[in-house]
């Protein structure tokens, strides 16, 4: 990420619109970082994308590494409610929760045209370039995230809709790893089939074996 | 990648160095690419490892995104040797020899200290930042390391190793999503679990049902 230069003129803290503005950056900072990661991503474009005077960034963070570092957090929380939606909906089998939230994720990747990956994975993959503080973030993201699967296909097996022997902690994990690389081959391919097959191939290694 | 300003002086094409010279270009770029991806690779890095003189890159590469093709390509060769050396291993049982490469890998990825991933999966990554030409050559690339898997495959299902009715294309397409996966988690948790984790769970899927 490029710098910026400081300016003199900082706005006032106390000002009404300053939440707002600092809304808008965090919210143009996401959206860059979930399409081309951090290292690609300028302050100066993302401060045009929010429309903010280039001065005023550093009145709302220290540094571009705190900024990165609530965009990690930010996308974090985001991302555990989208999850929830569907992981919670009671009016759904377990399964059927996970099944929605990945419909739902082949409809967003195609919204996008296939620009928009996940910021956490992006930035994952970028480690070796970025601040080290960002890696325990990162993980403790992907760490939630499990989290919420787990407790999922908990739910699943208790209900009777996958085999007992599947130990959920494990599967959950592994289901995190396969959907950051089925992500990166729907965005290079510019088509929702990998992520299609990923999740074909990924309930079946749920089923009953003898079911 | 940042520029460099084009030189005057042009080496020679026809000099005795010349090749080797160029190679030294490709290897320290293959390194740098396999770490930090191609946004976050300065050229001048690459010719400062490679130890070529700054101006000198434009006599034998016309542009970065040259350059950069000519990585993949090596790259993906490379790698489809590397491939080879254990999915080709005689004195391995197919499934044998699968696991071979990925028991390499694991060391590999220590060895690098989890620095180093796959060229290739950086830059599917990073495909949004990089020039429009690069995405059929990674496709390529995967396309083809997928068909040595699948004869891979082909021959353990043949040898009664693997369950008949798994679809050897099919799998071997999802061994190089969820692998991609594996190793940018194993690099961001700085350990080879999720390498061991993934191949563990890939192959139980393989397991004959009811073998």
């Amino acid at each position: 990420m490029r710098e910026l230069r400081k300016q003199r003129g900082r706005p006032r803290k106390g000002g009404e619109d300053y939440d707002v503005v600092r809304e808008r950056l965090v919210r143009a900072g996401v959206a860059a970082l979930t399409e081309y990661g951090f290292v690609s991503t300028g302050l100066d474009q993302v401060v045009r994308a929010a429309g903010v005077p280039k001065g005023s960034f550093y009145t709302f963070f220290s540094s571009k590494e705190e900024f990165g570092l609530e965009l990690i957090e930010r996308y974090g929380v985001y991302f555990a409610r989208r999850l929830d939606r569907f992981l919670l909906d009671e009016t759904l089998s377990p399964l059927g929760r996970l099944r929605a939230f990945m419909q739902d994720s082949f409809a967003n990747v195609t919204r996008f045209d296939y620009q928009r990956g996940c910021l956490v994975g992006n930035l994952g993959q970028e480690m070796s370039a970025l601040p080290e503080s960002f890696r325990q973030r990162l993980i403790d993201v992907f760490t939630d995230w499990q989290g919420r699967v787990e407790a999922c296909l908990l739910s699943a097996q208790e209900a009777g809709e996958i085999a007992s022997e599947i130990d959920c902690a494990r599967k959950a994990e592994l289901f995190w790893i396969g959907w950051e690389g089925a992500i990166l081959r729907a965005k290079l391919e510019r088509r929702v089939h990998p992520l299609e097959a990923y999740s074909e191939d990924f309930f079946k290694s749920l089923k009953l074996r003898h079911g």
